[in-house]
């Protein structure tokens, strides 16, 4: 598995893998790729840095973070993705790893990520919880009726996980 | 006391409240401004509806929500501030009852706030509490170290407060 920068033409993988994973509405798609347009212009340096994970030379999903607005040191998670032909391979702990790294690099102290309370998005909060992320928040009703909010935070120290 | 949509000729007396009021560092009140033109531009149907409080015929206060995008009724608080000369007044009330019964005409069904934790916004904090806003969650360290994010939120029903 290879984790590498975004480049133009992963656009059609990751516009794949946003749809067949089955965790995004049309809209959120929508916005998703917009922001990977926002990502390939600015690249690491710039607003939305964004990396793919290759599997077999294929771009099979992508994780997108930024800086958070008048904030010192934290950041937020802003898309992660997994085709779900290769979910449970590891993909999205390698994604979210080396984002985390990125992050540190960065001076970035914390990482906040906001998603869905819904029964079926279980696999996703158990996916944070294992990687440390703590639950600092639930918004009722947040994206729709009976669709909370879930905010996790992670804390990155500069040797740990 | 009048509230009512911003109009151009506020902007400096939007700018000495923000200032004065001495809640935000100076990059706050930069971000501040910059959504003040977009709210003059885009008006009451763009993405940050502004309203002002004018007491004596004086623009002493304003307040900044928009639609939450990617949520099908929640809103956002994003900015409230009352000139301290007339702090204690209940020109903040007035602000926020005002644009909550925006919100509603807009078919917004909550509200979400996020403010700092410091000791030093207590006042801010119970003024969110005293309105009939919920904590929700608390993101440590979010702004800068010791400073937390608290997150409220405020269910809007067709006929309440």
């Amino acid at each position: 598995m290879l984790i590498r920068e975004l480049q133009r033409q992963d656009c059609n993988a990751v516009r794949d893998a946003l749809i067949a994973c089955g965790a995004f509405t049309d809209e959120e798609v929508q916005v998703a790729l917009e922001v990977l347009e926002a990502g390939l212009v600015g690249g690491l340096s710039g607003e939305y840095p964004h990396f793919v994970a290759e599997v077999e030379q294929h771009v099979c999903g992508y994780v997108c973070v930024g800086k958070t607005p008048l904030t010192a040191s934290t950041w937020h998670l802003y898309w992660i993705c997994v085709h779900p032909a290769v979910q449970g391979r590891g993909v999205g702990q390698e994604l979210l790893s080396h984002v985390e790294a990125f992050v540190r690099t960065c001076n970035g102290e914390r990482l906040v990520v906001e998603t869905s309370g819904q029964p079926s998005y279980a696999r996703t909060r158990r996916f944070y919880d294992d990687a440390s992320y703590i639950e600092v928040g639930r918004i009722p009703d947040f994206y729709k009726s009976g669709d909370d909010c879930v905010l996790y935070c992670k804390t990155l120290t500069a040797g740990g996980q």
